[in-house]
């Protein structure tokens, strides 16, 4: 079964490569970037200016194909790519939680962009910790002492 | 333009009608379910069991149309959707973090599943709170003081 969305606006980001960008938000620490969203639907981000994080999920608009199996930029090991974030996936969609720094008619400045640039919105929600974040303790698997490494990892040509 | 996605699977849950169910899975705390992933995809859940949470992207089948300005189930005023976890979306992708509580072959069995049964797989990914919680101060908007109330609330027939 086939499931069709619509884009309903685009991310203007400094990446312009899919090399040499973050992995995650939490290394775009001071990247600012702009969602500006497609004119029909900017009511749609009204009361949005009150809150101080959207999960961003966007269309990963430069993959091909996917991978099963792949070695994730975090690790030198393959693992199934449904126990990575490898923008590879059968159906690519990126998720960022990001800051939101201003919302003004039909466009979102955001900070922790790690978005390539031109990637397409499929959806904005607001993010709430009481949603998002479970109170529980967590395991990572593969990633366990690995996650913190985002923070300055970048990415190469693998997944190109 | 528009972009097209592939069903990986779907997933089982006590869930059958639209209404008074829990509306995030903070309200779902008991509710077991099973993802059954398409025989196709299921080697990409290699490595998932050694995480404790991961974030389930559906599309939500059963929502036609959509709103840009709605009243949300925990609110008795109209907000933009983008500032709203309601269904009714432009595109109507749910987002769930769950808790895992064993992979095996292609069956992931989960806790604190608050989807409608019968939701359609678009991706798993693993939680990662390095990459998914800011560790930064929150504005909740007009969710402050509400988000708890989804332990309690029910959904409602309002988004059919």
């Amino acid at each position: 079964m086939s499931i069709v969305y619509n884009e309903i606006g685009k991310i203007e980001t400094q990446w312009h490569t899919k090399d040499n960008i973050p992995i995650q938000p939490t290394g775009a620490k001071d990247s600012r970037a702009r969602i500006i969203i497609n004119k029909e639907y900017a009511l749609g981000l009204d009361s949005l200016d009150g809150f101080s994080h959207a999960i961003i999920l966007y269309h990963l608009h430069k993959v091909e194909g996917f991978s099963l199996m792949l070695t994730p930029f975090l690790d030198d090991k393959e693992h199934g790519v449904f126990s990575t974030r490898s923008p590879k996936r059968p159906n690519p969609i990126g998720l960022s939680v990001v800051k939101i720094v201003s919302v003004a008619h039909n466009v979102v400045v955001i900070e922790n962009a790690d978005m390539l640039n031109g990637s397409i919105v499929l959806d904005i929600k607001p993010y709430v910790p009481h949603f998002d974040h479970p109170h529980e303790e967590f395991r990572l698997g593969w990633l366990e002492g690995k996650s913190e490494n985002a923070k300055t990892k970048r990415s190469d040509n693998r997944f190109s």
